[in-house]
């Protein structure tokens, strides 16, 4: 610590990243990474990068990169803004709409950077505990009516569940502040619930995050965006943000991502494929766990078990496969295993029988 | 503007960036890039990469960069931190150290991001003129002394003026808060000064930025780092930057570009070359400027000239090229023009002469 810190950044905890081994061997399912590799289109793009392109200073505002998003969301350039991650977005909400003396709003417990990113703003958290069923309490908008800014991530971390396009607007309609819906998993979503928010993006108070890290393949690139209003974009693009926050060969190879729609939708499908058969497998191991719309499984360990949540995250570990296991109350008998290659979760499969069994 | 924004920034304005066309045709000599290529090391390690490698999140701390810089300015890894660009570098310094209710200090003229930074960060902003040198006065300290956060660019820009390493320890022995030493065309001094301010680090209130963009050709990749006391480095790294800042990509091409230190001295040399050459050619155009260790020189337009400065930038930028004019009240007589390549400089001084005979 220094005495030159600001107070609130002295009294702070740091966020704790999950484990980012750089062996090939971990079997890593604890950071919700898409199990499939990237598109070819992004090998193809890199092959194409000149390093001699990169001597000089990468279009500021990476407007291609918003066009094709724009045309993607059916909306326009001006409702987009391309981010170092989803992570930058959201300090970039913090940054632009609520600083000391404001109030945050989160679902509880959801995505545990929210609080770092409130306690480096120094706003005030006021957290509203989530039901047992993970879907937001009837009480939900009236305790933070005068939040100036307030996330909910849907589909939720770290249980998966969907709210709908109907809640969320109400909840919107009923703030007088910002809504920020991070939907860095939404791309999971079976595309039979028909889930579209982009006509919330009518409302002047609601941002919509997204993310190339999950559904895209592409969490070592850094690149995420913000959907929203043009009054509340404007201010992000022009005024708060890095000037150069996302560098050429990102712009370069989020195009190419962007354009293979077609290779991303069958790493999606996969993915449900495999998070049916893994959730069911999972069960039928007594690690029952609620519906989830993500690349995520947040399994319940019983009390009945021979080892509970934590002992079992640690007894994985020592076998080579990392899970997450949060120490929050309500989570601490919880684990959340991200969704993996047919093999990966094989191999978990086994494990997991090996150990309860 | 939204009624979400906060007061400080619904009123403040955005950085204006250099101009940045992408047509190939365009001579740039606006934003002071490195008229070089990056080392042919940054070509092969683009080859080198693996989308396959982009599925999962970067390491979060950029260690391996961080060691190799760590020994490259004799210092350990707490040391140094890994930025998304310079740019962030600086935003970090206001986010750690000086929120509302702090002061930050800075040379008049400097940097022009430094007011919107202070901006942003809601901070209450003290220029301190230079001298007509550029130089600092001497009531610079005395001014300074309660500022939470201090911004010294070395070489100076726009002038290219060097203090030395004595000037900057009086300064930061001087005063109550942080002196941030923001070194982006340090590689451009000439080595026979000699200047090295390594030693300031173990004063427990310097930082020190870097940059890839200029010395190491890479403007495109946002790269930058700080060196400083491990208690000012320590809250950087775990509290206030993103979780992972720099993607996997920069990490390496960056390690690529510092293991080549030879090639990017050889740039170093040929822009020092180039630099002389030029600043001696503008002179007898009657365009006169100070003594310059970065890549850029700032001329004077005199009153005896065909056109003032700013008819002379619009007259340069319908010819094809770009050079930097402030309308800030001392820099309205001048243009601050970035040393090219031969070629470039040579067509630029052909068009001079022709404007200006």
């Amino acid at each position: 610590m220094s005495r030159f810190e600001r107070p609130n950044i002295q009294h702070m905890h740091g966020y704790t990243w999950g484990e980012q081994p750089n062996d090939a061997k971990t079997i890593k399912l604890n950071t919700n990474e898409n199990p499939m590799p990237p598109s070819p289109q992004v090998q193809l793009a890199l092959a194409d990068i000149s390093a001699d392109a990169l001597r000089t200073y990468p279009q500021p505002t990476a407007d291609p990169l918003r066009d094709t998003l724009a045309a993607l969301h059916g909306v326009q350039r001006n409702n987009v803004v391309i981010t170092n991650g989803g992570d930058e977005a959201l300090r970039l909400a913090f940054t632009t709409f609520a600083g000391p003396g404001a109030l945050f709003g989160m679902a509880n417990p959801s995505y545990s950077l929210y609080p770092v990113l409130a306690d480096i703003a120094d706003v005030t958290l006021r957290p509203v505990d989530l039901q047992d069923d993970w879907r937001l309490p009837e009480n939900f908008s009236d305790d933070l009516v005068d939040a100036n800014l307030v996330c909910v991530v849907n589909p939720h971390a770290p249980s998966g569940t969907l709210l709908s396009v109907d809640d969320l607007q109400r909840v919107a309609a009923a703030l007088n502040g910002i809504l920020l819906i991070d939907e860095a998993y939404v791309d999971f979503v079976d595309p039979s619930l028909r889930y579209q928010s982009e006509s919330l993006l009518e409302l002047d108070n609601v941002l919509i995050l997204r993310t190339f890290s999950k559904g895209y393949s592409l969490a070592g690139l850094r690149l995420g965006y913000l959907l929203g209003h043009a009054s509340l974009i404007g201010p992000i693009v022009d005024k708060t943000r890095d000037s150069y926050n996302v560098n050429y060969i990102s712009q370069q190879i989020g195009l190419a991502a962007i354009s293979d729609q077609a290779y991303a939708r069958s790493t999606w499908d996969e993915v449900r494929r495999l998070r049916s058969q893994l959730q069911a497998n999972l069960n039928q191991l007594d690690l029952p766990s609620p519906p989830t719309q993500t690349n995520f499984i947040l399994v319940t360990v019983g009390g009945g078990a021979k080892l509970n949540a934590q002992a079992l995250y640690e007894a994985l570990k020592e076998r080579g496969i990392l899970v997450r296991h949060f120490t929050a109350e309500r989570l601490s008998d919880k684990l959340r295993i991200t969704v993996g290659t047919q093999e990966q979760n094989q191999a978990l499969l086994t494990e997991l029988t090996d150990l309860l069994s």
